[in-house]
């Protein structure tokens, strides 16, 4: 063990989640705690704040605004998009020497950890002792290795939810309901969507992921059945879902083909990912519903910002495991001298131990909702899926009860049963 | 008193709320106290249930049951968009006499405060014995003389957390963010919005209301002046906002015009309203500010049927007034043999007392935003409007703290301090 004397430098990247701050003050809390720290600086808006040396003093952070904080959605200390590349991951590791910086903590999704392991390498080229750690964060759920990534359990609640809630409204006027849920190129946040079940015939009766390619006369065709059997239709889909791939073989997402339709070019952030926010797609999947199966109660929502940073709704259990990977990211760092991504292992049902795997394991990878949480049809998930998902969703889960009363017997005024 | 002896048929009619059971399950326990009430019949999908002979016998549903149903949002009954002309309430009228319904409780809007108004008409014309009791309940909030309607106070606390966690998040990746709340005629549930600021500077920063006429220019001008200070900017709109009247002298909802300049025509259902869903209208708001303020970041969200049935997102003040409305029209009508509305007084700051306006005060009437909630310069909510949201909304509002920490003092590795 070196103990390595020096400051630390924490940062949030990414998209936020509801609980991406309580490992920020996880891994604060936790870091003022070593004597071989001397500060702990928080950089404003991720790497960017790095590269422009804004920095915050943690150290001098009361416990009891970290821990306020901690319960507050959103990223903390700001975030950012860049999606650094080797000369920028070369100037955060100069400003790093700069200010004898030798711990790094950076929370973040699979970009970011990929940003975690050029500083690193970076520093080992030099061989300038620097500890870095990558914290898992998305709402995403697509990093490999973990069990799941804190922050999407409280998403999926959110997901739940909203279903539970559009569910109870549909059964009350009937009709199709289509919600979109955040999700580019993996199905893990609507797939969520199938924990608002409780009766039969509870929605979402169909949920359309971005791991199967996308018929709209499929869509349609499950929506009639569904409508005729139940007299109402609710359909989760990911706003990633494709039905066509362009020349190069890569999907192109459907809600980009009905903006490029429509004549607007989509936006392409700096991770080359199209931009897909907007109600485009649900509105031109509520259409298709009404001009070809001829239901006229036909609604859509995007679910948009809200699912991930609404306060309120957090799952218990993801803020309890975000908070330890917080913590577990100083523990490796100043106890064991390693670096990494911490990672959730799940042991037993339900139950998790924390581990770190390697930072090239993690790094620009994504992982799928696997076969085996998909149902052969390509418009629903398995039990398996909701194995997976209930414990992660703590005990905030709504119960969602129905009036349960006989049938009135109608006896009219001459006395008359029918 | 007279102390009537026949059945009570109670219904749910319009758009669900997060309490509306609270109000059936309070009407359904007290009326099933009275030995003169014979059974208490539930009417399925609304006046339509009664139309239809439709009936669920509430006499024999569980208390536990009950007590369930009334924490769960959205109508247990079933709701229905039908407006009875009548034709339709002399029908209702008819089913009332042949199966001995004494006692009419319909919970809804202004829209079922009129049916019941004209049923009621209907029975006072033949002499027969009907007590009808109007029960509020609206997300809208826009009925007259109650101080506000159940189920309003838990959608705009929906509204004011969700501004909450996008001001948050928009605090980390800023921008310019566009939120469309629902309120077609009345900005009630979009001023809620106002409740997410707690800093100076959170958002939303900007709320436009359907009580004044909204301006594209003035729009662009105001979010301009606010990017320019904050580097961010959030917008609260109501999905009826609207610039311009038809040959009538009627506002036309933006939403419609933008609806009809794409190709389509809106729906229009029984009441008349065009249909407003849908998120063309918070599209082409982002789109706007995109390419005439050359603002990279601009995303925006229409918030959608989530608004009025999120499970969990309810005031507790709102749930204990609409279950006390419920109980009151059982006491209205059995214990003082009277019609009307039951309406909420704000006596104090704050405690209500309940009381019964009359159906005619009620009936098909539309409170809009009185001019002393709307700031001089149309885009924004008052102090006083502030004032009276707070307390609705219970004390369930989430705390959003921010970091603080002092800049930290940056020494170069010279020991040069800057």
């Amino acid at each position: 063990m070196s103990r390595l004397k020096g400051k630390v430098v924490i940062a949030q990247g990414g998209g936020p989640t509801a609980v991406i701050n309580q490992s920020l003050v996880g891994a604060v809390i936790e870091s003022r705690k070593f004597p071989e720290v001397t500060r702990v600086w928080g950089a404003a808006h991720g790497v960017r704040g790095i590269l422009e040396e804004k920095f915050v003093d943690l150290s001098e952070a009361t416990t009891h605004n970290l821990e306020l904080v901690a319960r507050t959605p959103s990223s903390a200390l700001g975030s950012t998009r860049d999606k650094p590349d080797a000369a920028y991951c070369g100037k955060i590791f100069e400003v790093f020497k700069k200010h004898d910086v030798h711990y790094f903590f950076y929370i973040g999704g699979n970009d970011s950890a990929d940003t975690v392991r050029i500083v690193n390498e970076n520093a080992a080229r030099e061989g300038y002792d620097l500890r870095s750690i990558h914290i898992p964060k998305t709402i995403d759920n697509d990093l490999p290795v973990t069990d799941h990534c804190p922050g999407y359990p409280s998403a999926a609640l959110f997901v739940a939810c909203a279903f539970s809630g559009v569910n109870a409204d549909n059964f009350s006027l009937p009709g199709v309901y289509i919600g979109v849920v955040m999700g580019r190129y993996a199905g893990w946040l609507t797939a969520a969507a199938a924990l608002a079940r409780k009766h039969d015939d509870d929605g979402p009766h169909l949920i359309y992921v971005p791991e199967r390619q996308f018929s709209i006369d499929r869509y349609l065709a499950d929506i009639d059945r569904i409508y005729r059997r139940h007299g109402r239709c609710i359909v989760a889909l990911s706003e990633g879902v494709w039905a066509t791939r362009d020349t190069r073989g890569r999907a192109v997402p459907l809600a980009a083909d009905l903006m490029r339709k429509a004549g607007r070019e989509p936006q392409v952030d700096a991770h080359g990912h199209v931009q897909l926010s907007g109600g485009a797609l649900a509105d031109e999947l509520a259409d298709a519903v009404q001009q070809s199966l001829k239901i006229k109660r036909v609604r859509s929502d995007t679910f948009g910002y809200l699912q991930r940073s609404y306060p309120g709704v957090v799952s218990n259990v993801d803020a309890r495991e975000a908070r330890e990977v917080g913590e577990k990211a100083a523990h490796y760092a100043c106890w064991h001298n390693i670096d990494g991504s911490v990672v959730i292992l799940r042991v037993g049902d339900y139950a998790v131990r924390y581990d770190l795997a390697g930072l090239e394991e993690i790094a620009a990878k994504v992982r799928y909702l696997p076969d085996e949480y998909i149902n052969p049809e390509g418009n629903g998930v398995t039990e398996a899926f909701r194995s997976y998902l209930q414990p992660l969703l703590g005990d905030a889960v709504p119960y969602m009860e129905r009036l349960w009363a006989p049938a009135a017997t109608l006896i009219n005024t001459a006395g008359e049963r029918r």
